[in-house]
């Protein structure tokens, strides 16, 4: 990370900076994008988003922090969910129908309903931006440990649910990090498929095996009956 | 398709093209892959080449018909396995550790082993070749439609192996597309995180969450018992 601490920007101008870069990429996607677009799109000035992000590359990094920060916020705000709930309304998140931690992102935090195909296509732009960033991975130190840790924690966190399942005898008794794995990967492929091959049904048909296969079963065999 | 039928290579120039393109796809990547390159790896002359195949475009859009072609031809050599043995093979074809439709493709059509290595290196830098060509797929009809048609005629051979076992009483009744689907979709999205976030584990950990909650649960309550 070559974040100079000493050139942070303040919470607000983050948040600014983070929203703009959202909607850049999704307007012009990564590889065409350029300082000079988020700075336009964040209504401050280039010299300014250079001084608190240096790069590109830099900018990239925060905002795929950024990402894993909301889903941490989101994540928290189950809290008090059942592991059952938990796990249906972290794989709803991932589907592009429903809310999703990117689609906040771009409401900058209003949850204003805008029109199904919009919200689509915000989807689709946006889940190729990142895939393009991620091509970047073998080839780019900052973005490949970014985003193994952004999945890293993701699954993380749905283990975590799984394992409160089976310790309180909701679920059956599964390996939780690969059942988390199944999961992460599972949608993720349908969602690349999505994005780069427009098979729109992808996501929604993968979640309804998912619900077949995975949670129904966890439940199924676990200690609440169903 | 712009193909041109009565520039159609033979089907020894062909073979021996499509083989080389693996090979310069291996070594060098789509984005920098030039059609010289191919040329020389076949050892043919890059004339006869763009006379056959016209453009890189072209030759990639062949190449991935070869590849499915590929996948057709093993997938008949497995006609007199039951049902379970084909979807268990299916789905090793797509891990590393194994034989695999592309690392035949290098091999030429020997069987000769290598060591595990170099066999992985290859399925990371393939696997990594063919995301490219699928990022240009949103940009590419012609890309986007041999993919979409490869992806489609590989989940529908494991729909109807999995509607054989339905029928045969070998599998519980499940909706054999989507089930289909999610074996699909869960490998690739596991492949995409080993080549693109060097997750080594990723298909290995998904193939095993697979067998435990899909090819298992279609078995266990099955006709046959188990």
């Amino acid at each position: 990370m070559t974040e100079r601490t000493d050139a942070s920007a303040p919470p607000d101008v983050h948040e600014t900076v983070m929203e703009a870069t959202y909607r850049a990429l999704c307007a012009r996607g990564f590889a065409r994008l350029t300082m000079q677009n988020i700075a336009d799109e964040a209504d401050v000035s280039s010299s300014l988003l250079h001084y608190h992000y240096d790069t590109k590359r830099d900018l990239l990094v925060a905002f795929l922090r950024y990402l894993l920060e909301r889903f941490e916020e989101k994540f928290e705000d189950t809290e008090d969910e059942d592991p059952e709930e938990r796990l249906r309304g972290l794989v709803a998140r991932m589907l592009p129908e429903d809310e999703s931690v990117e689609s906040d992102v771009g409401d900058g935090g209003t949850d204003a309903a805008d029109d199904g195909g919009t919200e689509d296509a915000e989807y689709d732009r946006f889940g190729l931006a990142i895939l393009e960033v991620r091509m970047q991975a073998p080839y780019e130190d900052a973005y490949r440990e970014q985003l193994r840790t952004n999945m890293g924690v993701i699954r993380a966190r749905i283990a975590d649910v799984i394992r409160d399942g089976v310790e309180t005898g909701a679920f059956r008794d599964v390996d939780a990090d690969r059942t988390a794995r199944l999961l992460v990967d599972a949608l993720d492929g349908a969602r690349s498929e999505r994005v780069t091959l427009g098979d729109d049904d992808a996501p929604g048909e993968v979640a309804a095996a998912l619900d077949e296969f995975v949670l129904s079963s966890l439940v199924a065999d676990g200690g609440d009956g169903r």
